[in-house]
């Protein structure tokens, strides 16, 4: 089978990889109907981090069953399914608690942007769609295999409630996500952050009420003037550099929270946070958690977080993803093999 | 009136001062019947905080009406009234979150352990006693003007509730005083980690269902024995070191949250924070939030946080309440003008 193996900055290549198989019995393996390019593939792709020998990349996926080990019992052959960006064991003290995304005998897997790929742990990562899918919800299922879910987890890390004001830092997939994320939650001021006339008319369709096109002591100006002059219940931190992150704590009004989850490339402005009183919380999406109930708003047609996807390609032109993305000629790339 | 100035490290001595008297229409005048000295005065006092010239010193008292302005409402010349460690006007935009200590118009006191104290902001500081309190009250309610406060602060923002395991960092008045919090909002399993045993008693007495005295590495292991191998769902960090707070964040369990009301003295482990989602909240404790509940508590003599004070001087021996506590003879010194 195919799939993506990265070698470097700005060198991705499909290439023939052997087949998966069941090697645990706790395994599926799953043929691909999408996958994807995430924002943190970026980091890899633009020699941010490192790349020591060429790697099979891509953790997103949605796809049909084709063989399980015995002993999964919640998923079968022919099933169309949708999993997280990490698999996890759903069973261990840690899931339990509904932090999926640390679970103590979870992992990555070797690849997703490929034809084929083996899932680890199944039944605890794995969720069945209802019934095959109408193919226009194959993007929005797809979302929920990552931004989708890490958004929501930014809005929930934050608080977001009804009646909540709500700033988002970050206008890429995640960023727009949380947009959703926190209309879904009944937030009812939310700020999004943008500068691209498009991101910013996908924000509004998600549900902001306000877009803020400025940055720094002038986006908080303008996220005050909004705030009733003190800055928000809850800002969603949808980038990881250190300035996203100083915006973000400072976007948060006294007592307010800061939803984490981009990956951090900078500090946080600890001593600030504590005066003011300002709380953080957040990282990897527990995807699995959140999977039921938001598999039930995409499966409702409630929800359309699919629309993040601005741009579809085969699979066998990955690399042009990965530029699209690069260049930002796309939000995000849905991949079909 | 006398009260007591903190010249430089080591100096603290009572002096005769002005008599405070209502400036502003908004004012309380309070002759005082007890203060005490704060574990955060002694960062002064150790010449950790900077002295650049002598000040009064002193944020927590109970009291006597003397005097109010013409705007105060809510208290009269006459009432026993208790108020925080810094006084809010209660009608901000801040304060109306219940985030009192970071009032757009508050601020602290010009030295609270004196005969008789100015408190700026009467109607959104004080709050009066339903009467006259018993003698041996006084301890309790004084406790409430910072210690208490505090420690239910770390809770709260811990997100403490029935059936939360817990860590207290810190075995201070203020660490204690968290137990005691912890116990009361349903917290199942209550380790104090502490190393000394009038400290570990008193814990046990205000709810600790263990004690750890290890630190560091062997502190967590101690601690993950007794919370299903992974950490505690809250934290309280009641210290404000650097290695508190990253003996608080280890402590915690992934998805955990950690309560921050030490003094900080040190940065936080954000990386590790962000990978294993947990998140800090916290900062000056907004004690006005919490004094009605709290208040009732003590008045009802349901909790009895006045245990902290184990030694009383009077007010002439302020400076001797500062050694006893710099050299660990009291855990907190009541003083009595």
């Amino acid at each position: 089978m195919r799939g993506a193996v990265i070698h470097g900055p700005g060198d991705v290549r499909l290439e023939n990889r052997p087949d998966p198989a069941v090697t645990a019995p706790t395994d599926a393996v799953v043929r691909t109907v999408a996958t994807c390019v995430c924002g943190s593939d970026l980091w890899k792709y633009r020699g941010i981090a490192a790349v020591p020998a060429p790697r099979p990349i891509g953790h997103e996926y949605v796809g049909v069953v084709e063989a399980v080990g015995d002993a999964v019992t919640t998923v079968a052959p022919g099933d169309f399914v949708v999993g997280g960006f990490l698999h996890s064991d759903g069973t261990c003290s840690v899931c339990r608690h509904g932090q999926q995304a640390n679970c103590l005998h979870g992992g990555g897997y070797d690849g997703c942007q490929a034809e084929v790929i083996r899932v680890p742990n199944a039944d605890g990562t794995l969720l069945a769609t209802p019934g095959q899918p109408d193919d226009d919800l194959v993007p929005s299922l797809l979302a929920l295999s990552d931004v989708m879910c890490t958004g929501w987890h930014a809005a929930v890390c934050a608080g977001v409630q009804a009646g909540s004001s709500v700033v988002v830092v970050g206008d890429g997939a995640v960023g727009l996500s949380g947009v959703l994320a926190a209309a879904q939650l009944g937030a009812t001021t939310i700020v999004a952050m943008s500068r691209h006339a498009d991101r910013q008319a996908l924000a509004r369709e998600f549900g902001a009420t306000h877009v803020v096109a400025e940055r720094g002591a002038d986006g908080l100006a303008a996220v005050r003037e909004l705030t009733d002059g003190i800055g928000a219940d809850c800002v969603l931190e949808c980038v990881g550099t250190e300035e996203a992150r100083a915006q973000a704590v400072a976007c948060a009004r006294p007592g307010g929270m800061v939803g984490l989850v981009g990956v951090p490339h900078g500090d946080l402005p600890t001593e600030e946070m504590f005066w003011a009183n300002k709380g953080v919380r957040g990282g990897p999406a527990p995807v699995r958690a959140y999977l039921p109930h938001l598999l039930d708003l995409v499966w409702r047609r409630e929800i359309d977080p699919g629309r993040v996807f601005d741009l579809a390609l085969p699979l066998a032109e990955v690399a042009e993803a990965y530029a699209a993305m690069d260049e930002r000629r796309a939000i995000k790339v849905l991949l079909r093999p």
